[in-house]
């Protein structure tokens, strides 16, 4: 072992070094397995991430973004390993005096949070003998069903094979980073007018489309819920020269208008900024397209015999009259929809619970939603006041101080978050009595927060892919304990 | 009438035009009487907008830096006046073609939102005559108090003449940003370790307890509730190269030391960030220090025969141990001073209820607090997700397709943050009966967010000093519809 950092992500990893994103892509798809090492990643290293094995980062603790994205991934990661040195220049990491170069291989697991130099040999993970009659008794017990967040057909086929009874989560927002999606994504965001987004959405309905039919494909028969654009458009847009300069030839605009539109997006606080149905509700033709591209992407598998059920999901909703606008927006893109293949498939809309008055009002917003997500990560955000991205700077003290116990964004907080979620599902069913409940943010896969989940009555959690397995158990455990 | 904009801070105006909160101190000193003139407000003005006799935005709504702040000072104030052509370096503003110089008269009616050319006449504001009646019979009636929210023993005096019972909220924040006040409260934040905190802290605690003294002397006889230290550190410290060197010459270190330090203070959402209680729990002698000064102002004032009654209030609690970790600190530092002056002052220790989480676990919270005060301008911005400062980028479209009927910020929201207001007021009473709670947000000048405080029990609201009569009478109104 030549190192130890946070068990970030679980699994094993073993390839060669590399340092940038792009590198990741070029040396995959010339049929090298990679480990990608950074300081810290972003959103821009999403397509590298997706084709390395694992993830090894100098910084960033177990709700980093490199953290988080590699769990939405299933893919191994290890994270803040502060004896890494790394150099982007030289394209070399040393750790403690010993300097490997681009190329070295290196091995990660990313369970325990151990570094290893050299190729050390792994399996994929199966489920199999003891491990499976373990699984297996769960289910015999278990009420809460376990679904899992995946953003791939790649990673909803692993979290079947561990037995994953549908999809709870697919974000659409790590789509938009790869190849030509992004500029027509970009081009959309800094389009001033509804013409210009029309013309831009238009040239990403078939990429989206494209990515649906494969995850629905691979969840055949099975639920899969899928949640409209969330981010704050600022994440999408370039904001360096090169990347301005490249729309602007794309738009025909000057760069500066490019960069003048870049900074109107800045927010003060994003995380409570304009995104999530604000988005939809400002913009309702992405809303329409994303709708055209899950129910197109549905009728066409019908149409070659699959059974595809999609869910689509509408986030941060807060007042019910959110949901009631987008609602119609929706139900009219796929009247459409249906027009043009001349064929319907039935599919449900429901909301996320992440803001705390959709939580508090949760019989009103029942009343047009299907079923409940919960979003635990945004609603402990909120109804702490913590900023996920902050919180660096005073949780160890207060976890020092013993003033929390552990990290919240780790370990779903029953006394208030609990609390609040508790509430909604009793109100959302006193009007709608078969109201669906899910939960689909980190807590998903922990083992106390999914017992709980279990307990209050809950119809299913949702995780990443390897935290599958650990969530049934829970989940089994949460009904006997009811008994 | 030249322009017409926002009535963002009621009263009257007339004053010389200047555009820099500087020139205002300036000028003011001078003896003369100023508007300033601004595109919109920040922090670093507020010492100029003190000296103003109104301020006069081109940009920015009724929630926008400007607004708050002068309401806050019960001064005057148009903002969101589009038609206005600003030009700094000119120091000129064109309205409709005519351009107005420095030193031009203007006048304001912030009632109204209207802005006139030349020397309007004005009168202070007095209660006498028929308005005075009206308002001894609102206090035959009424059961909620009103307090008013007083950062100076000026704004303090004000209120009391409209008949306020006390102060519902001092801020601690702008009394730093004078002279050398700010400075020393720089040099605090900038120490990288206790030892240079407690020095600076040492430089401000004098500065401190005369603002205090002033303020509790006002008020003499009547309750007046301080907040600690709230907002982020990020907005203290200076982002330009001139502030910068003064800041690393007073400290003895390089300029390059004081920049990284103030990039490291910057967050991805500060409304969410380190902040509130977070301070004081981090640097605990901060709030040692702020309590030493308000309860040494108070022991003075009693050794000069005046019955000061200070309250001390820790703001964004969202965990039972966040106030009772505090509380310790406060009753350490009060038995030093009461030591120190040889004499005890009666005080009270309570806390700001503005977390979602602080009020779904009242109950817990109450066991530990005397008083809760509900900052419902926070408490909106997190049970809502949306932030104050960046909600105009779709708050006009929200209002437009009456997904809001108003904007949550001006008018209490009854349905959602109300609810939470109601529980926590009721749980908080179940473990401690005598429970005193208050509201201190903007919403406490608001008629209709003041009936529905009267109506669910509440001791007190608070708002700022020109708003106390309108809340009076909402106040009887509410006691009336109750009957």
């Amino acid at each position: 072992m030549i190192a130890q950092g946070l068990p970030a992500s679980p699994g094993a990893a073993c390839g060669q070094i590399v340092f940038h994103a792009d590198d990741a892509q070029e040396w995959h798809k010339d049929g090298h397995k990679v480990v990608l090492v950074r300081i810290e990643t972003s959103p821009e290293d999403l397509a590298g991430m997706s084709a390395a094995e694992g993830i090894l980062t100098a910084r960033g603790g177990m709700t980093s973004h490199a953290a988080v994205v590699a769990r939405g991934m299933g893919k191994c990661c290890v994270s803040g390993v502060g004896s890494l040195n790394v150099s982007y220049k030289d394209k070399t990491v040393e750790i403690d005096g010993i300097v490997y170069k681009e190329g070295d291989y290196i091995s990660l697991n990313g369970t325990t949070g151990q570094v290893y130099a050299g190729e050390v040999p792994t399996k994929a993970a199966e489920l199999s003998g003891d491990f499976k009659e373990l699984m297996d008794l769960c289910d015999k017990y278990t009420k809460l069903q376990v679904r899992t967040n995946a953003d791939t057909p790649h990673d909803a086929q692993v979290a079947r094979n561990f037995g994953a009874k549908g999809i709870g989560l697919t974000r659409t927002e790590h789509m938009f980073f790869e190849d030509k999606k992004i500029i027509a994504m970009r081009e959309m965001i800094l389009a001033d007018n509804a013409a210009g987004r029309e013309k831009a959405l238009a040239k990403l309905l078939p990429y989206q489309k494209a990515d649906f039919k494969g995850i629905l494909e691979a969840m055949d028969g099975l639920p899969v819920n899928i949640r409209q654009l969330d981010p704050p458009l600022h994440e999408f847009v370039p904001h360096d020269l090169a990347g301005q300069e490249t729309m602007a030839k794309e738009m025909g605009v000057s760069v500066e208008d490019i960069k003048r539109r870049v900074d109107s997006l800045a927010e003060n606080n994003p995380m409570l900024g304009h995104r999530g149905c604000r988005l939809g509700i400002t913009f309702p033709e992405i809303t329409a397209m994303q709708t055209r591209a899950i129910l197109g992407a549905a009728c066409e598998l019908k149409k070659e015999g699959k059974n595809p059920m999609p869910e689509i999901m509408v986030p941060l909703i807060g007042t019910l009259y959110e949901l009631k606008q987008q609602k119609e927006v929706i139900l009219e893109a796929a009247k459409e929809v249906f027009a043009e293949y001349g064929i319907e498939v039935e599919f449900e809309i429901g909301t996320m619970i992440e803001i705390p008055r959709a939580a508090l009002t949760a019989d009103r917003i029942a009343t047009e939603a299907q079923y409940f997500s919960f979003g635990t990560n945004d609603l402990t955000q909120m109804t702490f006041g913590y900023s996920r991205d902050d919180i660096a700077s005073f949780l160890p003290v207060y976890l020092d101080k013993k003033i929390l116990k552990v990290d919240p964004f780790q370990v779903l907080d029953q006394k208030g978050v609990g609390k609040l979620i508790k509430y909604a599902v009793e109100k959302g069913r006193e009007v709608r009595p078969e109201l669906r409940c899910g939960i689909c943010g980190e807590h998903g896969g922990e083992p106390s927060s999914v017992k709980f989940c279990a307990k209050i009555g809950m119809n299913y959690a949702s995780c990443s892919p390897f935290r599958v397995p650990i969530a049934r158990l829970a989940a089994a455990q949460g009904a006997l304990e009811c008994e």
